[in-house]
C-alpha cells in the first residue's frame, strides 16, 4: 500500500492577535496590553493540536507603524518569541525570517543553531535578501541598486551552513568516567573570506537532534527560485492562482534538478486566508469586522482600478452589472487578483461582499464552510499548486480554533493531511534529508 | 526608621550546569544531553526563591572550545536563553552581555526592548566594548590597535538608547471602542550618522514596564570606567581583594558626579566563589572535585610564581615554610591574588589545600561554613568594596541550592540582603530610577 502524498501546513505568525490589522479588536482576544507572548504561546499549542508542521515568522525590522498596518509591522523579534514558544511546545516547528541584506552571518547562525539545539531540532532560517529600504537603512545598510543582494545571500548563506559544522558531529562525548566533555580534536575552525561576507572561528555547539536548521526562502524573482534550487528545503510563497502556484512550484522543481536535487526536495507554500462561517454569508460578515473604513474604500477603489470601472458610492450595496464583468479584458499584465475579483462578482455579490471577501489582499481568501476551505486547499494541493499552504486566520483564538476543530479533521478525514507527527523534528516531519554544513560536504 | 542599605545578590550563568568547567560531572546533574535547558530554567528558580536581583549572562563567540574551557566558551547565544527563563520567572531581572565592537545597534536595541517588554522590565544590557580578537574574527572584524573601541561604544549606545524611545511613550492606545491601536504621531523615526554608527527609522515597541532595559558595564581600564560614569546603571567587576573593590567602586562614584549624577546611580558588583561546607575542609574538598589534574598542576606552578618558590611534587602535601612565606613581598605589580595566597597559606593548610581553596582564578573565594561566607560578603559590604556580587557556584543544584537555604537567611536575618523583591521591575528591585531614551532626553 503506497502513502498517499500529504500537505503540510504551517501557521503565520506576524500579528498580535491574528493576522489582521484589527485581530485585537475581537472581543473574544480582549487585549488590554502589547506585547501579550501568552497570546503568542496559545496560538503555537493550537497550531500544534491541529498537527502543523511549523510556524512561519516574518520580519518587518524598522518600518513605522501606521493606522492600516498595526501589528505587522510591530518592531518585535522573531528570534525571542520563538525562544519561548519552543519552550511550550514538543514538536511543531518554526520557519523564523532574517535577512542577508542587513544581517551579520556568525551572529545568524549562532542563534538559529543555539534555537535549534535548545528545541531538540524544530528550527528553520528563512533566509530571504531583504530588499526593503527602510528595514536596511534602520542597520545602517544602504541598499543601492548596486546592492548585489543575492551574491551576498550565497556568500552568507555559504558561511552560516560551514559554521554549524565546525563542531564535529561526533565530538560531544559526556563521558562521565574519563570526565571528557568532547573531543575537541572534532572542533574545526573555519576561515572564509568572500567578496561581501567574511568569519573565522568556531561555533561550538553541539548538532542538534536534526542536525542544523533547514534553509528556507520566500521571494517570486529568478533570482530567489535559482538561490531556492541550491539551497532551500522549503520556499514560501504569494500567489494568488493554482496557474501561479503551479508555474513557479514547476519553477522550483526544475532549479532543484539544475543543482542535482530531487524535485521534490523543495516543498512550495502557497499562503491562504482562511474566512471560516456556517456558509459564506457569515463567513465574509465575519471577516468584515476587522477591515477598517479606510482599507475598505481603497479596496473598492483597487477593484475598480483592476475592473476598469468608477464605483459610486451609490454602487456599493448592489452587485456589478454582469455586462461590464464580460467586458474586462485579462492579460499577463492584469492583477494576479483579477481573475478570482471576475469570479466572485459573477456569483452576484454585491460590491461591499466583495470587499468582504477579501478578493484584494495579500493573499488569496478560502471563503465558506470548513468543507469549503478544505475543498479550496485540496484543489490547490491536487493540481500542483503547492505542496502545502501557510495559514493565515483573522483571529487565532476564534478562527485558528475553529480550523483546526472544523477542517483540519476534514483534510485528515480524506487522507490529505497527515493525523500525527511523524517525527519528533522538523526535518522528520516534512521529509527533508538529514544535512550537516554545507551541501558540498555531504 | 532608616532603612539599612542592603546589598545585591546576581547569579552568573556561564555553563552548563554550574561555574566550574567540570560540573557537569556532578552525581547530582547527570547531564546527558548538552545544551539542556532544564537545567538553566531550574537554576533561574532557585536563583528567584533565593530573591537573588539579577542574572548575569556573559558571552564569549567565536572561541574554540578546550579540555580545560568546557562550557565556559560553548557558543550557544545568552539572548535565546535568557528569552526562555525569563517566561519561567516572574521578578528576577537579566543582565545580558552584547559587545558594541562587533554588533549591530538596531539588532542590540530590537532585541533587548522586545524581551524588556516581553519579561515586563526585568532586562539589562551588559553593553561591553569587545576586546576579544578570536571573537571579533568570527563576526568579521578586525580589531586593529586603531580601532576606536570605545568611540564606537558611546555612539553605539546613544543610538541603542535613542532607538528606544522612537515608540511614544504614551503611543500605544488599545481602545476597543475607537479601535484605536497607538496614536501613530508619537511614533517618530531618528537618523542617526555617526562615525561609527548609522541607523535611521524607528523601533516600534511600546515602553516595557519598566521604560527600557537597564545599562550594565563591565571592565577595569580608564576608559571603562568613564564609559561607565555616563551610561552604567550596574557595573560588573572583577577583583581580589577589598582594597581593589574599594578603589575601583571609588572611582565610578567620582565617574558618576562628574556626569552630574549621583554617586549611588552606579552600583558596583563584585565576583565571589562560594565555596560552601560544613566546615572549611570539607568546603575545599567538594571543590576538589571539579578541578582537573592539568588545571591543578597549572595552578600549583602559578602559586609556586607568585611566590618565588620552586615547588616539587614532595611539597603537595605540606604547608608552605613560614620562613618562605615572610620573605615574599608585596608590590603594587604583584598578581592581585598574591596577599590572599599569603593568608591562606599562613593558616597552615598543605599546598594541595591551598590550591583547593582556589585562591588561583578568575574570582576570589568565600570558603567554608554559610556564616563564613556570609561573613565575607558583609565584610565586603560593609568596606564599601562592593554594592553586591555575582555569585558563582561550582553546581547550580547543589552549591546554589546550599547558598539559597543557608546563607541567604543569614544575610536576609542579619538585614544586609533583601527578605522579598521590592517591586516587578529589575529598576524597582535595584532602585535604578526610570529611563526612556538617552539621558539628554530626559
Amino acid at each position: 500500500m503506497t502513502q498517499q502524498k500529504q500537505m503540510i501546513l504551517s501557521l503565520a505568525m506576524f500579528g498580535a492577535a491574528g493576522l489582521n490589522f484589527k485581530s485585537w479588536t475581537d472581543p473574544e482576544v480582549k487585549l488590554s496590553s502589547y506585547p501579550d507572548i501568552n497570546i503568542d504561546i496559545e496560538a503555537a499549542k493550537l497550531a500544534e493540536k491541529g498537527k502543523f508542521h511549523f510556524m512561519f515568522f516574518g520580519d518587518f525590522p524598522g518600518n513605522k507603524a501606521s493606522d492600516t498596518s498595526d501589528m505587522q509591522t510591530m518592531g518585535l523579534d522573531p528570534m525571542m518569541i520563538a525562544s519561548i514558544i519552543s519552550n511550550h511546545t514538543e514538536r511543531i516547528g518554526m520557519g523564523i525570517t532574517r535577512a542577508t541584506s542587513w544581517s551579520n552571518p556568525y551572529d545568524v547562525a549562532r542563534q538559529f543553531k543555539t534555537l535549534d539545539a535548545l528545541s531538540k531540532g524544530r528550527m528553520a532560517w528563512n533566509a530571504v535578501t531583504g530588499a526593503n529600504g527602510v528595514s536596511a537603512n534602520a542597520y545602517g545598510v544602504n541598499l543601492a541598486p548596486s546592492f548585489d543582494r543575492y551574491g551576498k545571500a550565497y556568500e552568507f548563506t555559504e558561511a552560516v551552513q560551514a559554521l554549524w559544522a565546525t563542531w564535529g558531529e561526533d565530538a560531544l562525548k559526556l563521558n562521565h568516567s574519563t570526565k571528557e566533555f568532547a573531543d575537541y580534536d572534532q572542533v574545526k575552525a573555519i576561515s572564509l573570506k568572500g567578496k561581501y561576507v567574511q568569519s573565522s572561528g568556531t561555533l561550538p555547539i553541539p548538532p542538534s537532534k536534526q542536525g542544523q536548521p533547514l534553509i528556507f526562502h520566500s521571494g517570486g524573482s529568478e533570482n530567489s527560485i535559482a538561490f531556492a534550487g541550491k539551497y532551500a528545503d522549503v520556499f514560501v510563497g504569494e500567489v494568488w492562482t493554482i496557474e501561479q502556484g503551479q508555474a513557479i512550484r514547476q519553477a522550483l522543481r526544475d532549479a532543484a534538478v539544475a543543482n542535482g536535487r530531487q524535485p521534490d526536495d523543495i516543498k512550495f507554500i502557497a499562503g491562504v486566508m482562511p474566512l471560516l462561517g456556517d456558509n459564506k454569508k457569515e463567513a465574509i460578515e465575519r471577516h468584515a469586522q476587522f477591515i477598517d473604513d479606510d482599507t475598505f474604500l481603497q479596496r473598492v477603489a483597487h477593484i475598480g482600478y483592476v475592473l476598469g470601472i468608477d464605483f459610486t458610492p451609490a454602487d456599493l450595496e448592489k452587485p456589478i452589472d454582469p455586462k461590464l464583468l464580460d467586458q474586462v479584458v485579462v492579460t499577463p499584465y492584469s492583477d494576479p487578483r483579477l481573475e478570482n475579483v471576475l469570479k466572485v462578482a459573477r456569483e452576484g455579490w454585491s460590491l461591499r461582499e466583495l470587499v468582504y471577501h477579501s478578493v484584494i489582499d495579500y493573499h488569496p481568501a478560502a471563503v465558506g464552510t470548513a468543507q469549503d476551505i478544505a475543498d479550496y486547499m485540496t484543489e490547490w494541493f491536487e493540481a500542483g499548486a503547492a505542496d502545502g499552504f501557510w495559514v493565515m486566520p483573522d483571529v487565532y483564538k476564534v478562527d485558528l480554533t475553529r480550523f483546526v476543530d472544523e477542517v483540519v479533521p476534514i483534510l485528515q478525514e480524506e487522507g490529505s493531511f497527515h493525523k500525527d507527527y511523524e517525527g519528533e523534528t522538523l526535518r522528520e516531519n516534512l521529509g527533508v534529508a538529514y544535512q550537516y554544513g554545507t551541501r558540498e560536504r555531504e
